[in-house]
């Protein structure tokens, strides 16, 4: 969908850039309590227009119908009462939570007599680009209103009307709490060259956060000259090594893979000790298939009746459904070598009761969250207890993890001397 | 200096950037005392090789005069005994810091009794770019050793041959901990293509800090694909408030800007409130002008005799030199915007005894660094207690103020469960 020219865009994006860059300077000072009857208000204004919500996302299912988009796709762009209220209960949840601007990070004192501070400060404008999910409007607001940037939203075309709805909700929180309107905007038109233009605004966007599919965060990753929060896939592994505990590794292995198949902590590569396969047996594999899951194994493992041959394409593939690859290796040494070749640096599990092998794992691995007997559909800012999560990223810089609240400042240093001058 | 083709150029950042990969995997395992013992080996072979660093310096100062170099860059370009130890002495310091990979940086526990730790680790490889002190091949390649980073240094290209000779005591400091000869990489050209390709090398490159100019560091800013730690201007403010003790005021302010004009914590505005003035007199101003200093002073300070009358461009403008812009502005508000207008985010004094006036300065400015009752002139990292930096940052993301061997890590989630599954 393009009819705007590069130039309409830029100039388009520029506009809201400066709005949200006065928004921001606004909410860098703004209480605690303010940012909280925000967020309460727009709660309120969700359920208060709940009918109004209704009716535009009817007619956003109306064109995706007409579009032929797929039933996942208009089932994430549906909306009903219940999915309503878990957005208003997701705002009063974030409004709860402890106010991350002005946390004092660090302090120290000089030789000189200079004191010095770290305090957080919002990082200032944040650009969202997401796709269908209309949710993700409320609470990518909530959580860049509650850590005090003002924040770019373009929803996915397919749901302008909901996004519209929701938003107005929003800002009527907002002028509730005597807070700029344009803290929270959102692009309103379908025109992908919105989506490029915000790519390019440096200066007038400080980071950028993709939510979507591979296609979307792929594009984001390489056409910004904005920072990104983001990770591009979850090939996330679990491990079993040769001093797992049996019982506890048919769980975790179970549940890491079929609890839900299509977030970004679901595990797509089950890699076994040789050791712990010739002491248990084919169990993992057998729990697996017993749950229905398709085991695309390697070498031996391809034994077990019910499984099919993996093609060297399984290894490093996020599948997002009931399918894993398999193989069998040799301690931990090979399980590190195997995942630093095909993991993405999201989530890495191992199995195991042995400190001084679960300690090499951790040491071996740079992955952004790595666990010991537990399961890698833990990767959720909202389980590691941060009350919401953006995102998570997979990049070095700023943010890593889940991406909450906390991880959407930046901050700078207070230094106090007492007419202190440098010799 | 160009015959390098892109493509040619591309191929050697590659290379090199693909031995720093291996070499940061090593580097991310390798003890405190291994790191320790390299930089302490690098700091006796610095001292061991004094004669063949000076004969390579002796040989690029021959070729910068012959090229017509400035007295000032020459100067930044000479190596002598006394350079040569400190290079040493730093490099013992670094070495002495406690080692920041491995740090827990928070730690907490879920009700299901998943216990999180967050852990530093090292960035992985960084780039540095620089121009003609041939120092910053020891300083930057102290820093990213401590903190478990491979390093490509790119070195100017006046200063090929010292940088030649200081990294290869660097790497004797390697060889002796028995740690890869690629963790500290020297760019072997003095090609710009090489720069080109540096900043493009996204994947192989975790951050590129140029140290230099302002031509250097824009340049970088405007062109590199991979993020960059990097202050472009220091702009710095001093305040005075009607509320300043005089006293603290005039010593804090000549400090400020004649300690040493040539540094990015020099302050290059000052602002004084018209009570102040009116209760004081001119006494900042003249003892400015009498310790030498042009004062291009707006409004009424310009009848004060010996000053000159300011152009509009003195605000917002890096002097470096014994040269400071001067206004008079009603009281902290007007202070506020104007530093918001012509600051460049990096360090900013308010003089005042009246904490409800500094915690409004505070609030209201985001520069990296905000002092009160201090000198601008401690904006460096050494001065912070960091032990050393390898420059100062104003962007928002990552790192900002002094950069030292702490900000050059990023971080894991370490979680542990005990067969721990997701409901």
């Amino acid at each position: 969908m393009k009819d705007l020219t590069q130039t309409d865009a830029e100039a388009l994006i520029a506009k809201l850039g400066a709005n949200a860059r006065e928004a921001a300077s606004v909410l860098a000072e703004a209480t605690a309590e303010r940012k909280h009857a925000a967020l309460i208000g727009a709660a309120d204004a969700i359920i208060a227009s709940e009918s109004a919500i209704l009716d535009a996302n009817a007619q956003d299912m109306r064109f995706a119908e007409e579009k032929g988009l797929s039933p996942a796709m208009l089932d994430r762009l549906s909306l009903d009462p219940s999915r309503i209220r878990a957005m208003a209960d997701g705002l009063r949840s974030v409004a709860e939570q402890a106010d991350p601007v002005g946390r004092v990070l660090a302090e120290w004192d000089r030789p000189n007599g200079l004191h010095i501070q770290r305090v957080a400060t919002p990082l200032g404008v944040i650009g969202v680009i997401y796709e269908s999910r209309p949710n993700v409007t409320a609470d990518a607001a909530a959580l860049a209103l509650k850590s005090g940037n003002a924040v770019i939203l373009r929803g996915g075309s397919e749901s302008l009307h909901s996004s519209e709805a929701i938003h107005q909700a929003l800002v009527s929180g907002l002028r509730q709490a005597n807070l700029p309107e344009t803290a929270i905007q959102l692009v309103p038109t379908r025109d992908r060259e919105a989506v490029a233009a915000m790519l390019r605004a440096q200066g007038l966007i400080d980071v950028i956060i993709p939510r979507g599919g591979k296609g979307l965060v792929g594009l984001v990753q390489s056409e910004a000259r904005v920072p990104v929060f983001a990770h591009l896939e979850g090939i996330c592994h679990v491990y079993a090594d040769r001093d797992a505990d049996p019982d506890k590794a048919r769980r975790v292995v179970l549940n890491a893979k079929t609890r839900r198949t299509g977030i970004c902590g679901a595990a797509e590569c089950l890699l076994i000790d040789r050791e712990f396969f010739a002491k248990h047996g084919p169990v993992l594999v057998q729990d697996l298939l017993d749950a229905g899951v398709e085991v695309r194994a390697d070498g031996e493992l391809s034994q077990i009746a019910g499984t099919i041959p993996a093609e060297p394409s399984d290894f490093g593939q996020e599948f997002l459904d009931k399918i894993i690859a398999a193989k069998l290796v040799d301690g931990v040494g090979e399980a590190i070598d195997h995942i630093r070749r095909y993991g993405s640096g999201h989530t890495e599990s191992i199995l195991t009761e042995n400190d001084a092998t679960a300690e090499r794992f951790f040491k071996g691995l740079d992955s952004a969250i790595l666990m010991r007997n537990a399961s890698t559909q833990f990767a959720d800012g909202g389980e590691f207890g941060m009350g919401a999560e953006i995102g998570i990223a997979t990049g070095k810089m700023h943010a890593r993890g889940p991406v909450g609240a906390e991880q959407l400042t930046s901050f700078k240093y207070i230094v106090t001397g007492d007419g202190t001058i440098r010799s």
